[in-house]
């Protein structure tokens, strides 16, 4: 069984993860991803991104463009299978996104050094709900 | 470093998912399915389900619902470390949805039966790319 002190790593680098978003800062963004080829981003309604170079480059783009994102998180919930562990969330967007939220999984693996992010997939959450699949 | 079987294994329950998916088949769907507290399904636009009861139901509700799916799946990239399995992938949807695509990640852990899930995130792929999250 994961202990407190696993949850509480995986808790801080995934609030590590929106802080480098808020700070629009790639340098942190990129200590919290896996940097490899098999990382996985799928940020809402786009199409997945396969490799950290794109993920790089989708952030480099979205911390360019106008505006400032602030997230709200709710529903947090991590979990902790040996090495690998996963946070389910809400982002509940302020700001020019406001009333937005985003259901939202984030996948890391544990390194000597700690955790990093391997995956993330956020989709926004349809008022009315249909759509299946 | 996981072997080819470990990988085919993945591979092959992520296909029974597809699978009890198309044939509407519960039963099926809930042996693919780690049937816990923790388990999580995001359907595209829906809020995300958390636990198998609200899971079940979900699909219970999907599988009443006219028109059949089925998926030709594209993209399919299964990564195994410990215990944990994910699978990334695009599902093509065919029939009343005919051209939607759907980036998904299914996440799996290694039980001694075999693998089952315990996370579904889809989310449609919009024409155009704009949102952030």
């Amino acid at each position: 069984m994961p202990g407190v002190d696993d949850l509480e790593a995986l808790r801080a680098v995934n609030q590590r993860y929106y802080e480098a978003f808020e700070a629009s800062d790639l340098d942190a963004m990129s200590e919290v991803w896996e940097r490899s080829e098999r990382a996985l981003c799928t940020h809402p309604g786009w199409s997945m991104l396969r490799g950290w170079g794109h993920i790089a480059a989708s952030f480099m783009a979205l911390f360019q463009s106008p505006g400032t994102l602030q997230f709200v998180l709710t529903e947090l919930q991590p979990v902790v299978q040996g090495d690998v562990g996963w946070v389910s969330l809400d982002e509940n967007l302020l700001g020019d996104d406001s009333g937005i939220t985003v259901a939202v999984i984030n996948l890391f693996t544990r390194r000597r050094d700690g955790w990093q992010m391997v995956a993330h997939h956020g989709s926004v959450v349809q008022a009315t709900v249909g759509q299946m699949g």
